[in-house]
């Protein structure tokens, strides 16, 4: 029944706090680029990932909004999709399903993000809204100091100290030194990380994905639009699965069910094992949702992330190479943004052009998006 | 390509303030109610169409937080559709996608949405994030006084006078006096619709649709999920088409261009003509876009909608019916989930077993949705 889809073209603008850009600005660049990268196809339909602007810019329609800002879309179909900070990766399968479905041909797939609209305090709010409101919210708790009770849980339970996990935000950053559209382009130590600042124990600054602005765009098509293009991605799997909304209702909060779900049917459907990837990008919030992101892919054994992380593993010299955008810890994390990113990346390093440091002759590439703290997981496989 | 698809379920809960009723109880209502009328089938994916929750719950991640409260969509592909007031037939069209592209076999879809959590100013300023926020909010312009400069424009264009718009919710009330599911059961008189209190002139009250609360859900499924049922609708075709988030730019701020465009891809993937439809379903926020809704569809030639209503067209006993429901006017328009409640409508219409006013032996359907001022629309034909 599916159609195959394929990635045709990519753009992405370099994550920052860009004051002088607005949403369509942020929006046209990437497209345009993605569309010149494409060969200028015709675009049937425009999906826009995207959290934050109804809460920060009072702008519902921004699917219609963006799409009328270009030319190439005017007119067409525009549909918005809001799955919190996993919105990129779900407007990308949305993208996906309106062309294996036969409702389009060639789909224009962006990911737009403002968070520096306001001061940081608020687009923490405003990205918490991720978590249960009346449940989390409601307490005072937010996305971040959640994930410092998981990241203390997860230190516990396996014996983990601080350098360990730091091990982490090192790679991100390393890697995040080559790649030209991050947002921290700078390499830290252990010993950095360890001493920057609190920001919810134990979670410091250097644990932590910053606030940027951003936008990514990719340009799917089908089979026959996407022609004998010897760039062309093929989308070999997508999958989404959920969890609960509130970690306090989780049997075991150290589990992301959604994402070991999704990287299950994704596998089953792709064909392939966890052992078959060469690149992943996956969502790495804060350091504990990078390590619980390892291990629900199947990437490491429960408990053993961060040490295997330590030892080596995960770099761009390994199979699978993890994050090497630098992942949201230092590529950056434009909300609705960030998950077509991830997707751009994966499918730059399957074509071997990947701007920053690549994973060795790659054949098999995933990207792994969540909302919040994984009550959404979207993934989607890619092969050369 | 495009494998076909059946609304096989449907649950409709009652429009009204429902101030002792949060989204999951409204969610929950209408699903068991459409899960016990598809005979409880399993279900692959929820997708939910929901506009507010973010701007007045502080709640993002709505779908997954929604699949969790029920045992027959917990842990499952959850995603959320947000295209301002159009997010229920939105959410529809996505369904239909998930199912057509192979990634689903059966989809409930939910229209859900709280207005009555705040005053209705807030839900008038929130309900207007569909226009512009630069260019038509930040002037302090609403989606209801922007529609109040169409409706004079309309009137003094076409020569049409106050009496003559007032059929339209005339129309909509008497319609509505027999819908269960309306908020506004009472009939009007022209005379009443004229002394209503001025909302924005030439607006008043009663062309309005009123703030509530509901929910609505359809189950979905694919030809061979669907089975033998005899009560299957078929989607014969879905579309969707955008306009500019701004009236100030359009050519002919008379004419809904992606309504238009809409109706004509639909029409051609369903092989039909407007003058094959029987039954309508149309997004009438106030009595002018109802109006610009049956000229765009093509139902009425321009500028002749008011007096066609006015002669006794669009009635239950006309080809097509039109808004049988009461439409947004009298049935309500808990924004987001309304587009939910037209498609279940007309698949109840065309089953029929519609519990209000009947279409004669229906035999196509279609409804229309509309975000905001028409900046997109999104239009579903069904089949019996």
């Amino acid at each position: 029944m599916e159609s195959k889809v394929y990635v045709i073209g990519v753009g992405l603008t370099r994550i920052a706090r860009l004051y002088d850009k607005g949403l369509t600005d942020l929006f046209a660049e990437a497209s345009l680029k993605a569309l010149e990268d494409a060969g200028w196809p015709e675009v049937d339909a425009v999906v826009v990932g995207s959290m934050l602007p109804s809460i920060h810019n009072e702008q519902s329609s921004l699917a219609s909004l963006l799409a009328q800002s270009l030319p190439y879309t005017r007119g067409k179909m525009a549909v918005g999709v809001e799955d919190a900070d996993n919105s990129g990766l779900a407007a990308v399968i949305k993208g996906y399903s309106l062309i294996a479905s036969g409702l389009a041909k060639t789909v224009l797939v962006a990911g737009v993000e403002k968070m520096t609209e306001y001061p940081s305090a608020m687009a923490i709010r405003a990205l918490s809204q991720a978590c249960n409101a009346q449940h989390e919210l409601f307490h005072g708790a937010t996305l971040i100091s959640l994930q410092a009770l998981l990241m203390r849980l997860y230190m516990n339970t396996y014996g983990i100290d601080r350098d360990t996990m730091s091990a982490w935000p090192v790679l991100m950053h390393s890697n995040a030194s080559e790649n030209p559209y991050a947002q921290l382009r700078f390499k830290v130590t252990k010993e950095q990380v360890a001493s920057s600042m609190m920001v919810s124990d134990p979670i410091r600054l250097l644990d932590s994905s910053p606030i940027g602005d951003g936008a990514a765009a990719i340009v799917l098509a089908a089979s026959d639009a996407a022609g004998s293009r010897n760039n062309a991605v093929e989308i070999a799997a997508v999958a989404q699965a959920s969890d609960t909304v509130g970690i306090a209702y989780r049997e075991d909060p150290l589990r992301l069910l959604a994402a070991e779900k999704a990287a299950r049917t994704a596998y089953e459907k792709a064909g392939i094992k966890a052992r078959d990837l060469d690149v992943v990008e996956l969502h790495d919030t804060t350091t504990i949702l990078g390590l619980l992101g390892l291990e629900a892919l199947g990437l490491s054994p429960r408990g053993k992330a961060a040490v295997m992380v330590d030892e080596g593993e995960f770099s761009s010299k390994s199979k699978p190479s993890v994050n090497l955008s630098g992942g949201l810890k230092a590529r950056g994390h434009p909300a609705g943004a960030t998950g077509v990113y991830q997707a751009a990346e994966i499918a730059l390093q399957l074509r071997g052009d990947y701007p920053g440091r690549r994973a060795p002759d790659p054949e098999m590439g995933l990207a792994l998006g969540l909302g919040g703290l994984g009550s959404t997981a979207s993934i989607i496989v890619m092969r050369r």
